[in-house]
Order: C-alpha cells, then sequence, then structure tokens
C-alpha cells in the first residue's frame, strides 16, 4: 500500500494519475498549502525539501516527478506505462519528462513562486519574473507543440507516464497566459488525457 | 558510436564522465558559447531547445542530462552505472538526479542565465537575481549535505551516474557564493570524484 502526499493544483496529480491508471492500492494524504503545511515539522520528516509529492513506499519515501512516474511504471509493469525494455524509448520518454520538471514547470513557477529566486519583498523583481512568464512559458508549449509530441500521445501510439505530466502542467497554461489557439494539438491530448476514468477519478478525489 | 555535443563548463561534463566510465566508444563536438553556436540553425537541428549536451545514438538524438545518464547506464550494464534491476533503487537515483536538474542547476542559472525568467535589459532584476544565488543555491548544498548524500558515494556504497552529475554542478558552488566550509562532505566527494581516471580524462578532452 502506497501513500500519495498531495496538494491540489500542483504537479502531484501527475503521480496521483499514474498510481490510478497501474492499478495500484495507495492512499493519499492532501497537505494544505495556505496553512504552509508543507514546511510543518511534521512533513519535513517525511520530505524534507517542503514540498509535494511524496510517495510513501514499502522500501522508504521517493519525491520528484519524474523519479516517482518511472517508479509506478516499473512496479506494475502489466499496465504498460513505459516502454521499460528499451533503452533509447525509454530515454527519450525520460527526456520529455525531464524537460517539463526542468524547463516548462520552472517557467511557470515564477509567476507564482519567484520569491525562490528573488528576496520576497523585491516586489519588483517579482513582477519582473512574472511579467516574463507568457513569454517563456509559451516558449515551452511551442517547443512541445511542434518538436516533442509525437501524437496521438506524448511518445507516440503508446500511452506513458508522460501523459498525465504534460496534462497536469497544461491546466495552468491559459493562466500563465499562453494563447491556447498556438498549441491546438496540446490542447486536443489535454482534452483525450482529461476525458480517461483514471484521470477524472484522481482529479475528483483531490478536488472533493 | 555516439557523438556528445558540448560546451566546457557546463553540465554536459557528466554526460562525457558517464561515457567515460562505461567504456563507450563516442566521439564529441564542442560548441562555441560565446558564439551563440547552440543558437545556430545548424544545431537547433539537432537540440531545438538550443542547449547542450545532445548525445547522437544509432537510433536518434538523446538531450537532457538525467535521460541521457540512464540511457548510458542502461546500454552499458556491465559498468554497473545505476541499480537497474531495483526500481526503489533506481527511483532513489532517479530522485536526486531530477533534483539537480530542477532546483540546484536552475538556482545557480539565475546567476548567468536571469533572461530566461526576466527581460534582459532589466538590469535590476537581473541583478536581484543574482543576488539571491548564493542563498538559494547555498539551500539545495545544505540538503545535499545532510539528508541526500548517502557516502561515500552519492547512493551509498555503490558508484552510480549521480556522482558525476553531483561532481559537475559542484564545480560552480563557489562562484555562485557557497561558503563550502559549511559542506565538508560535498567537497570531499568531489575531490575523490576528480581523482577518478575517466573524470581527468573527460576534463582534459574538454579544456584542450
Amino acid at each position: 500500500m502506497f501513500k500519495l502526499y498531495y496538494a491540489p493544483g500542483t504537479c502531484a496529480l501527475a503521480s496521483h494519475i499514474a498510481l490510478e491508471e497501474a492499478g495500484a492500492a495507495y492512499t493519499t494524504e492532501r497537505l494544505d498549502f495556505k496553512a504552509n503545511q508543507q514546511n510543518s515539522p511534521e512533513y519535513l520528516k517525511v520530505n524534507p525539501k517542503g514540498r509535494v509529492p511524496a510517495l510513501v513506499t514499502d522500501r522508504g519515501i521517493l519525491t520528484e516527478t519524474p523519479a516517482m512516474l518511472v517508479y509506478v511504471a516499473q512496479r506494475f509493469p502489466a499496465a504498460g506505462l513505459a516502454p521499460i525494455d528499451d533503452p533509447f524509448a525509454f530515454a527519450e520518454m525520460q527526456a520529455f519528462n525531464s524537460y517539463l520538471c526542468s524547463t516548462l514547470h520552472i517557467a511557470h513557477a515564477h509567476r507564482m513562486r519567484g520569491s525562490r529566486w528573488v528576496d520576497a519583498d523585491d516586489a519588483a523583481a517579482i513582477a519582473a519574473m512574472q511579467r516574463k512568464v507568457p513569454q517563456s512559458v509559451t516558449a515551452c508549449f511551442d517547443l512541445i507543440e511542434h518538436d516533442m509530441l509525437k501524437g496521438p500521445w506524448v511518445m507516440g501510439e503508446r500511452y506513458t507516464i508522460c501523459d498525465p505530466y504534460l496534462f497536469t502542467l497544461a491546466q495552468w497554461l491559459e493562466q500563465d497566459g499562453v494563447d491556447s489557439k498556438r498549441i491546438p494539438r496540446v490542447i486536443d491530448h489535454r482534452r483525450r488525457v482529461s476525458e480517461r476514468a483514471s484521470v477524472r477519478k484522481a482529479i475528483a478525489e483531490q478536488l472533493a
């Protein structure tokens, strides 16, 4: 039995969907970010980074979305969520997820989490970061639209752990100021992922 | 035969070391960042992101350090660079590398690459980012020192692809304003990695 720590509206949704798609037995525990629960002494024992997601397993606690997604795929190979026997295809999948975590998610985070990279009381610098977000996030989605999303799923014919991850980060693109009309393939992908039963179930639980 | 695109002083060193440790047959091609060669039409055909590293393989081109490192480890299993048959240990390794790419490297990049996240001509915002780097990068290395680096190698008794990656990013910590005295285990790790023949060879080639 796994336990997933999450907060609504975060990238933890990707791992939640993957657990659901894999047919894993798991429970969830919601953190209240408004109460800064992710930095409570109790949670810092789970994840000293003070972030979500974190996954409690029978061997220990895992963090970092790309690592957790692969772990779920490897632990539940029957679900076919990753090309685990093909190093090149596996690497392509990992490269996609690594881009999401280290470039797209980071560009997005400059709108809400600017104080990670400038002093929290420097309002001008915080605002300067926010002004750039539409441009930097749009550049990421343009690249995904034209060079990375193979279609119909991220990696082609096969649905993989890249799909719930892209779906999760694509929730935020309108708020980040991206014109959705320029990325029709990403928007169509988002719609198709949203219709999956596993996705509906994970979202319903997070919003309950 | 692989071909690695790199530039000196970048995170491409990690993949270079891994290829060397694996005993892979490879060539390298150096890009001149001062001439903005990473954004030349020719290189953008190799990697539309305009970044290094990129690895040309017999199946296609791979990017993103965490993905490339795992690929090398999986293609050369005899080198023992990753616990590829243990999903939990593999996930711990991936979580470490994911933290390096999406948190430590990003914190560092705000010193030299601030124009990714604010307008390039906003000198005050660029300077505000640079002022925060000592604090944000120190926080990463404190976490690595106390919670992540198992010792003697990152993952414990076994040298893995986490080691050249941490070594590579640890090259920059003094310039980022981190007081090396507070992270003796990281510094000792960096010294021990630097003494490996594969590491010396890769560095010598990049600096030649």
